[in-house]
């Protein structure tokens, strides 16, 4: 396949975006390859133009980011229903999800471009927040979906069903049901384990539960999983991926099912998922 | 010691609390007992008058609490600095700190009078919040101090120091610095370890941290704890005993350190704390 | 399908097993079914002849169970290869694997030959102990393949590799890999994440790790798992299912794989796993 | 105080021990100070003679220590009754009990001599086996007791009692009775809380307890801890220090309980606790 457009996505806030943004449009433009912009990044060149961010995957064959993994949840968003393959520059640290390191930039491109790559698929999840038998609120996230109290409850209480069974009412902070991608993200933190990325799983981590034996526990990735919040608690919130927040209600259903869309990530057969762990986790030499 | 008044806090949302208060104040006016009621409690009965909740402790020998652990932490504050004793009467399921169960009301309010008890003091936390160098807020505990993230930030970030040492910084949903009377609440949920009454330590117990290797950390009773804010997070608070919160800022720094005043809590040597353990944490027989 | 021959497997230290299997054989001869005994059984009903018990599950169409979940395991094991569906009747309390309680034996029998139920169709794994190129150990099991330290030893180290991928050194108490029917044993003692029957994943739990950043992970089915003990460690041992146990030596290999073979369990449809759960994690209300 | 002689305890199996012995009993010799070796050392520097090692604390006025935090643990059971101070050079990596490394090995003595060195006091516990009211084994310990089950077995089970009150049965792996000093070692990989070297408590860690409820409990340092083994179990073992094992039966009891001796180790202030814990458990900055 043929790659004539990318679309970009930047985290400005990282140093050294606005070089790299210059140096590879002009990089791009030298090939006769189409280079998309939204308004941030047409402004940080001090261009004007630039379309909506919502925009850049309708466009575009591949999503270049250049950024954290952050960035990467963002982009997952904005190529999903298309599915165009996303390649993930890390501006910042070592990240689960972006592939390639900053001085790698070019080779990596003219891999892609030589269609020298293979695409990890990744799940995705689709939320619906249900009010009155009303849909309030829609999303997709590639991390995690987290029902969580308001900072000045002491509790939320939640009730959990999958595929229409109940499974348990639980008391805590809050809920996690995240992904194999975002199983090392927040879910990690409050005591879930590692999905590797093949697995057809996901993992409903509950956070700081008052009952002791509630624990985290993996379903099939095709369940179908309702949360309801059944305390009044003003506070409440379901969020996706940590970027988009709804406050919920008393009642209020949280139903989450895998989507029939994936995440494409370029990926370089060279890389290994279990070394970026040991480097991450800080496993050394064990 | 001869008890000659007595205050009596209430939760009026507990069933029979309002008729267990009618009986108990006709049982302890027919002895010659002042019995002195708050406003709400007054209320209760139909009685006007009443006096603030905050002066119920200053003109009582002892405490009367009718109703949950969260009515007794309420108490715990309230008697604080008199140091008078508590005594707890279950109006829900089994408590931690309160002692009688409702049937046992009247044998042991005559032991109380024939001083047939034991003390068991426990720790109490004092905290500070300072904000440009100035005490923005300050209060006592016998639970646990919680600083936390607000519901829409996904971390916040924590300089913990001791005796003005340097710890770590620590991010996440926050921390918990808990008494050993607290370590069976939050600090339990959050993986904390238990602490038996008679520990004169504290747990500092990170809430999922985003470093894995971040642990619960026992310190002496006596350690100097400041805990500064050190990230832009627009909704954190620092809550004492899961009732009083109050909001803070990056630069805040939340000093916690023991208290000269200890809660005194009115036992009879039958009870068992690890019984009680063992109940609530539904150990069985192993 | 028409059920002629059920084999009949016992736990005999439980109580009530002579008397109940004295009770079925009688009612399943009334009925013309040929009941298979082993000798232990057949010496509990002061028969002679009995056949070995490996030879049970070779020419009965049904295997029941009178036990508890360990002599289900056992089970498992007998009925591998030939599949045949295994009815447990609980002895002893509340079980994972056994569905039936025991006044509902001739009930539940009824229902088998009436071929009113569903079978619950469990992963198993195939163990190969490699030495020195050879295969000197291998066995089936339904829950876990624990490697494991000797009682002398401070830790052992073992190398893990994944699909011929090397994912990290482990050195601790040990490891354990579990099926999801094995996730609710010794592994949710270790720290494991509790696995959905339907997850067609495994996970390898680490026991007491010495890095602390080693967690549970979950990986596909059908991932190939190599285990090394790369250590001296005199006493180390690899069970299978907590009943088979082969001690290993440095350099040994021990590979899993999902085995081809599945128990099949004889489940009524009003049996909820999510209850059991309820029950044996003592979930309560939440 | 003058200090005229210096017993040496060496690890040979760690690098650079034999010649970095030579150096350093050659520059002791030179300062007239009497440098006593056990015979593994003697042998190491070729020389006949050496006393017995358990002899080495008996004659000097101060234990250098040349290995790792193993032969700390040994040392400390050497010094015990005497409480002569330890200076600890670490021959491999980083240490909890090490003091120095190995490069700052001359200036460190120099400051011992000089008396220019703060002594960190060490609670250590009292261990003594009972089986048919009698003692068949005692030992003192600075890390931890550790009570196990054998290789074969499933589970172990334990009866705790702390003052004589019952706490629990725990059914498990085992158990570890630690001193703030252990807290780092093993309870910690079994998931228990961090001490602060200065906490007067001990930490009673469950292993892969099979109630998902039982926690690490916190009692004071002077608390009699009793733990009687209720199960048969063959190979069941307690271990002082992970150096010293002895062989359990059925209806044994361990009693620990605190030393009046304590390990004196010799700190230099510029030393800090929390800097060797960030970086033994790679907090990084959080």
């Amino acid at each position: 396949m043929q790659r004539k457009s990318i679309g970009i996505l930047t985290k400005p806030k990282f140093p050294e975006v606005k070089e790299t943004l210059q140096s590879v449009v002009s990089w791009l433009r030298a090939k006769n390859i189409v280079a998309i912009l939204d308004i941030t990044s047409a402004a940080l060149l001090g261009e004007t133009g630039g379309i909506q961010k919502a925009q850049l995957a309708s466009q575009a064959d591949v999503l270049l980011v250049l950024g954290g993994d952050g960035t990467m949840l963002n982009a997952a968003r904005l190529a999903g229903e298309r599915g165009i393959p996303i390649l993930g520059v890390n501006m910042g640290g070592l990240g689960f999800l972006t592939e390639v390191r900053l001085e790698n930039l070019y080779p990596s491109l003219d891999r892609v471009f030589a269609n020298d790559f293979v695409l990890d698929e990744r799940l995705m999840l689709k939320t619906h927040v249900h009010r009155h038998g009303e849909t309030v609120t829609q999303g997709a996230v590639l991390n995690d979906v987290v029902i969580s109290k308001g900072t000045l409850a002491r509790m939320i209480e939640l009730k959990i069903a999958i595929q229409g069974e109940f499974v348990t009412n639980l008391r805590g902070d809050g809920l996690i049901v995240s992904t194999p991608t975002g199983s090392t993200a927040y879910s990690l933190s409050a005591g879930g384990p590692i999905l590797a990325p093949a697995v057809q799983s996901l993992v409903l981590t509950p956070i700081c539960p008052h009952t002791l034996t509630h624990r985290p526990l993996i379903v099939p990735a095709e369940a179908e999983i309702a949360v309801t919040l059944t305390s009044k608690d003003d506070g409440a919130m379901a969020t996706m991926d940590g970027q988009v927040g709804v406050a919920i209600s008393q009642g209020d259903t949280i139903e989450i099912n895998v989507s029939e869309h994936r995440t494409r990530l370029i990926r370089f057969p060279e890389t290994r998922y279990y070394e970026v762990l040991r480097e991450k986790l800080k496993w050394g030499d064990g």
